[in-house]
């Protein structure tokens, strides 16, 4: 098959509008938000279906031709998960981007993979309703690449993350066959569980094209505090006797020295820079029931030698916090050309030796490091600023990063809380996985790609 | 391979005292709670392992001699998931009843499959923790039932059922391997969810040996109330209504006028029999929090015209009300010499018509029918009283369930909501799923169970 027979096929299928080929527009599709090793790969074509009809049919081309297809939503995935690293199709899913259902007496809805998340969130919110996972690129990112990568973000503590909100998919396999994985039923047990299957695997299994998402009703109003520390001793403790008080914050998140440092030294806001951590505390529910959780969280912390608590007692204060949270990125940022977001998990008792051990690679490898995370899942992200065109720093880097999971496996952790693994840390995985679960995943992988053309080249 | 051979090795791996094979024990292990429909199948053999190992020594001499092999737990299962179609060996695992760890910091516990799940519910409890799914037979069943079949439970609306707890298993596989499917981190992507397709294979796919189970902080308190209404929409629409106000109820459960009229004529306690249905519901959360839902739900009730709310104002009057929710099998048990509890699942908005379906299928079948269930999460179960020796009965009843199951389908419904699909309802498994999915199961069960004698003979 040549190259301008696929372009052609594609236009018949899609429309010339919605397929591009010229090598500006391929570049552009070459990488996606991760760019930790400057990896970049063409793909042939790059196609924006419209509908699962011409996703099946795209699928039907891609088997009887072999040819790679990758699924791709806002593409701001941080492990490398939407490189076509074999070239072929990529699915560029943001022209099918609606919400087809919001089910208030069901509690679910449903909708196309392009739909972005926040505007999702904003649309099941004007009916009282809740969708919690809230990655930190939800104002541009979709629905899509959080099924495909099970995102979560700071609310996974209290409301889970991506997976436990799907609870059924519209799949395009790949020999274009179009099925559903489970029901609109959010307890149901009739048969094996495809939906949590396809959930996190990273468009390997098949296209997802549209999903059905459970809601919750939402949380009538929020409190939001900042609460310093002078250890990460004190900042864990914390934590454990909020939850061993029977309070389960809606976020708890952790934000270390040199994160405080570098928001405040480019987004000045008043945070304190002298402290070695703070926890980003906030919880929700009925506005009555929320100053006595207030109250407790803050004797809590007081009681754990809290250097300072900085109390939203507004919602424009809460705001404030929260904006200088999400700065966090964007100042590491201005560190150095690039920043490289990491993600590991381990279980909370081990997250104190977690960031010092993480604190202690950077520095033997001379790695300017934020480290922030959702410290109640275990789940913490170095921000690692450095210059990716200087050979020495990537290498340095590619060694961290190795060294960092060795760390996390060493305290019983995991590779990825919530980023995926993608093409960036596939190479490490036969070390993370137990060896027979991972040649199930293979042979799984077997059963619903036989001619490995579903985003080839990821995770294993 | 001979039967006395069979039972010499396993003699051998587990001791003599850990295995029985006499023509009374194996009779005891023909069926299980089930029982529809009289269906009882010989095993060759009963094993009680006493670990893992020995597990993985069973299933090595089951794999190389192409032995079945039927995982049971308490056998309180009601869709004949123990039952041993094609003989072999039941692995009855409540000699492997240990709560190995119980992690307050890092909210989970690791427990082995003959845990009872009451057991597993105080023993969290009293480290202020709290494990949400709970089947009614909670007092016998066992924890790796609960995983085989993701069993439910008043407490699933608020909380999830088992499959949103297990982030871990230990599995022996088909041919002796141990692995494990997850970690103990509750977010995690690291490679396919293997933990979920697991949990509600009804030990398909391979041997549970271990869990670890996710738990979350107990709730502080709880407040209870029975609400009667004189018809099913008004018990509908109030539910609809309390989720618009934001209020999610730890239980919201159904009785129908039968099932009221049955358990106050064998266990009187002054439930009002002449009303249509009545709401079981239970909020829990922090006490100072709770008056302002109570009330609420309360004004809901009333507004969409309660004849009655039985308030509990004490743990005893909210005890009494459980007690006689928990009697309505035991006392549809008193209608007849046998009962069978259904269990399908619907979207919420159409469990009107389910339940009018139901009732119209059983008259016109002529069988005594109590219907209760989990409204809130649109499952419903009809406790069928009859009489199973009575061939026109037994007819009656299998034609019912088929339109049962009908009913359910035609109203987006699916098969089981939390009791599974074992050998009673596989007959219809290729009308309730999607022919692609069901296509990929059987090859999963491929995959994990090449001999097929993993329990074979169930689901599909």
């Amino acid at each position: 098959m040549s190259k301008s027979e696929l372009i052609k096929n594609m236009q018949l299928i899609s429309g010339k509008k919605n397929v591009l080929f010229a090598d500006d527009e391929i570049c552009t599709y070459s990488t996606d938000s991760t760019n930790i090793t400057n990896l970049r790969e063409k793909a042939d074509v790059i196609v924006f279906p419209q509908n699962t009809q011409q996703v099946s049919k795209i699928m039907q081309y891609a088997f009887s031709t072999i040819t790679p297809v990758i699924a791709r939503a806002a593409g701001t995935n941080l492990c490398g998960a939407c490189i076509p690293k074999h070239g072929g199709i990529i699915l560029d899913f943001s022209r099918m981007n609606k919400i087809i259902e919001i089910n208030k007496n069901n509690l679910y809805c449903i909708v196309e993979p392009g739909v972005v998340v926040e505007d999702l969130q904003n649309a099941v919110e004007k009916e009282n309703l809740f969708y919690p996972p809230d990655p930190s690129n939800l104002k541009v990112s979709m629905i899509g690449g959080s099924i495909g990568l099970s995102s979560g973000g700071p609310h996974t503590f209290k409301y889970g993350s991506t997976k436990d909100f799907i609870i059924d998919l519209e799949v395009v396999t790949a020999d274009g066959t179009i099925m559903h994985t489970g029901s609109p039923c959010s307890k149901d047990v009739t048969g094996y569980n495809l939906t949590q299957l396809f959930v996190g695997s990273e468009g390997t299994l098949g296209i997802v094209t549209r999903a059905t998402i459970r809601l919750i009703p939402k949380p009538e109003a929020k409190r939001t505090m900042l609460a310093y520390f002078d250890s990460l001793e004190d900042t864990s403790t914390t934590v454990n006797e909020i939850i061993s008080n029977l309070i389960t914050p809606s976020v708890i998140d952790l934000l270390d020295k040199n994160t405080l440092q570098t928001i405040e030294s480019f987004y000045p806001s008043g945070l304190l820079t002298d402290k070695e951590a703070a926890l980003l505390i906030e919880i929700d529910g009925f506005k009555a029931n929320l100053d006595n959780q207030y109250k407790k969280i803050i004797e809590i912390c007081e009681k754990n030698h809290s250097a300072f608590i900085q109390k939203a007692e507004t919602t424009e204060e809460s705001n404030k916090i929260w904006i200088s949270r999400r700065s966090s990125f964007g100042a590491t940022a201005k560190l150095a050309p690039n920043v490289v977001t990491e993600d590991v998990v381990v279980p909370r008792e081990n997250i104190v030796p977690l960031v010092k051990g993480i604190r202690a690679i950077c520095d033997k490898y001379n790695l300017k490091t934020c480290i922030m995370g959702h410290i109640g899942d275990g789940n913490i992200h170095p921000n690692i600023a450095l210059d990716l065109r200087n050979q020495d720093e990537l290498n340095n880097f590619k060694k961290a990063k190795t060294e960092l999971f060795d760390l996390a496996l060493s305290l019983n952790g995991r590779l990825s809380g919530e980023h995926g693994i993608g093409c960036e840390k596939s190479y490490y995985i036969d070390k993370a996985i137990d060896a027979t679960a991972l040649n199930y995943m293979k042979s799984l992988k077997k059963v619903f790609d036989p001619k490995n053309i579903l985003n080839p080249g990821k995770i294993f």
